[in-house]
């Protein structure tokens, strides 16, 4: 049946992963991404940003002439405790920062294992 | 009456799209937000990234070299669904992705139609 | 005690700030987001778009040439008001967008006061 204007377009859940790093931790991000099973993720080269470095000392994570990136992924909600745990020995020694939150996405299956 | 720090500033709430697609189909997404009444967008340039292509494939969607762009646009409720079906016959023959998400913007009227 | 792939890594809850401004206007978003106490933020440059300019225009708000930047921001939910309070004068001055939205994040003192 031909798809008309009447059907409405289904949206699955997902979580947003947006990492942000220093560029040149780029494979390690990707490496673990790929390994976790993520299909693709989308970069953002180029970035600037202040933040606090690590998590006891509280100075300045990036001076202004570090440059980041923001890597972007949509997953499937039971990759993302895996993923976090890949990257907390990653955020004990390294500038960076991981959002998560919810987001909907056309054509899941694309997102799935 | 003056605004004084005791006011409250008011959110409204939206969904936000973001838009991952090849550089080269900018003004068709453009087009398509334009004509479905969006009032504005940000265009973020010169992304990379991988992904699933089309729907069955599972092939890599975007190669290292592709120049991706991200529509990201800020739109009432009502108007994501028409958004999206009219993505739906893109996103079956070209690379890319469409995430929604709850937003709150302030001057909410600069939103609507 | 070591971590081990059993731990559950902790996500706190924030809010988002995404702020979309002339790059004419980078320091006074980056003054008003240091002076409530954020910690850190991502700066996207070199972004295209348009939108409503101001609160009651509804013409162009950015043309084509214009550069644009988006500040990003993790705040811890009280900040958001003081924050929105210090943005308002300006976004009836000049153009601009603050886009509000829940994240979760690890490590979550890096982000508190």
């Amino acid at each position: 049946m031909e798809r008309t204007d009447m059907d409405e377009i289904e949206l699955g859940a997902l979580k947003k992963l947006e990492i942000v790093v220093e560029g040149e931790h780029r494979e390690f991000v990707t490496d673990l991404l790929d390994h976790a099973g993520v299909k693709g993720y989308t970069i953002v080269e180029n970035l600037s940003g202040k933040g606090a470095h690590g998590f006891h000392q509280g100075h300045l994570m990036f001076n202004d002439d570090a440059l980041l990136i923001m890597i972007i992924a949509a997953v499937p909600e039971p990759l993302v405790q895996p993923i976090l745990g890949g990257f907390a020995p990653f955020l004990g020694r390294h500038s960076g920062v991981v959002f998560v939150s919810d987001i909907q996405v056309m054509r899941m299956v694309k997102f799935q294992g």
